[in-house]
């Protein structure tokens, strides 16, 4: 068993979801491993991964829905806001979902359920360039 | 180090939460590893994976209010309702939570803490079987 | 590939967070693996690990603000209160961040983008010596 590591560059478009299935599934081909695992990470703490149904747009619309509630620009309470009234709210949103998120490997691809994507989330309002470490170890 | 990878077939009798640990603790003895991780993972977004106190039956439905808080079933905000008023709810949970957890293995065994329990969360309301691939590196 | 693991005993001071990143660092150092993963994994069920901005403190008193919202201590609606008015709120805190938390070993030191910290997060209102388990995997 020996380590496959690659670094995906991934331009955002400012808050909101963007599949990278295809891309992560890409790296665990070009690793040629058979059978292990694949470790996703973003090196951020304003944007995050998450793993959910890649069918309906209206799921990561209402998932959108429920960070405004969680997590509001703005809110009042915010001492964290350096950088305007989305800030504090991305780091929060951070938290709640996830840095990082491992998928096995089985039969040379990722064993994801029919309904599952990856996405990269962006909680910043404004784009940036995200930088997202994908290792496989098989 | 190689791999040893097990998918189990869990059924549901609806939302609740129902424990795995002996499950995992199985295929970890199967593979006959010795030091390494175990990564445990639902192919589903409406059911999840939940490292929780293993004595007290009131902490799990203590964490049941609180998901019925955060993502009710039938909120009016939701857009995503094709299968029932419970299943955004159920894809919200899903996010909150997690779609998989890892536990190191060491002398053999899962090292989990004397009151940490492995528990798959059914969102939906009604029962399915549930899809969990277990993947042993050591 | 072979596996390091090493366990790290941390005395919390009460709840609120605390940097871990330098602890962690040590255990790659020491395991000498150049490419891989390292995992870090909390044998409790009321504190938790979360990896978040290093920089300005305020970040993480903003997270407890919204912690506390959401897991408010002596909520009405609690069963689980042997413990006191913190017992089920730490565990709802717990299992909204994280029990583990994976970052991919590159160089020999982790990939932590600059502003990402490792924080062993206690959520109970007194101190308590926390086991955290480290497993290099490279």
């Amino acid at each position: 068993m020996t380590t496959h590591q690659q670094v995906l560059s991934i331009t955002t478009r400012g808050r909101g979801t963007q599949e990278i299935t295809d891309a992560v599934a890409g790296v665990v081909r070009d690793s040629g491993r058979s059978t292990g695992l694949c470790h996703v990470f973003v090196q951020h703490t304003s944007c995050s991964l998450m793993i959910t149904e890649n069918a309906d747009p209206d799921v990561r619309r209402d998932l959108e829905t429920v960070m405004a509630r969680l997590a509001p620009d703005g809110d009042p309470a915010w001492r964290h806001d350096l950088e305007g009234p989305d800030d504090m709210a991305a780091h929060v949103r951070t938290v709640l979902t996830d840095t990082s998120v491992t998928i096995p490997v089985g039969g040379g691809r990722l064993l994801l359920g029919t309904w599952q994507g990856i996405y990269l989330w962006e909680h910043r309002t404004h784009g940036a360039t995200r930088s997202v470490v994908v290792t496989v170890l098989g």
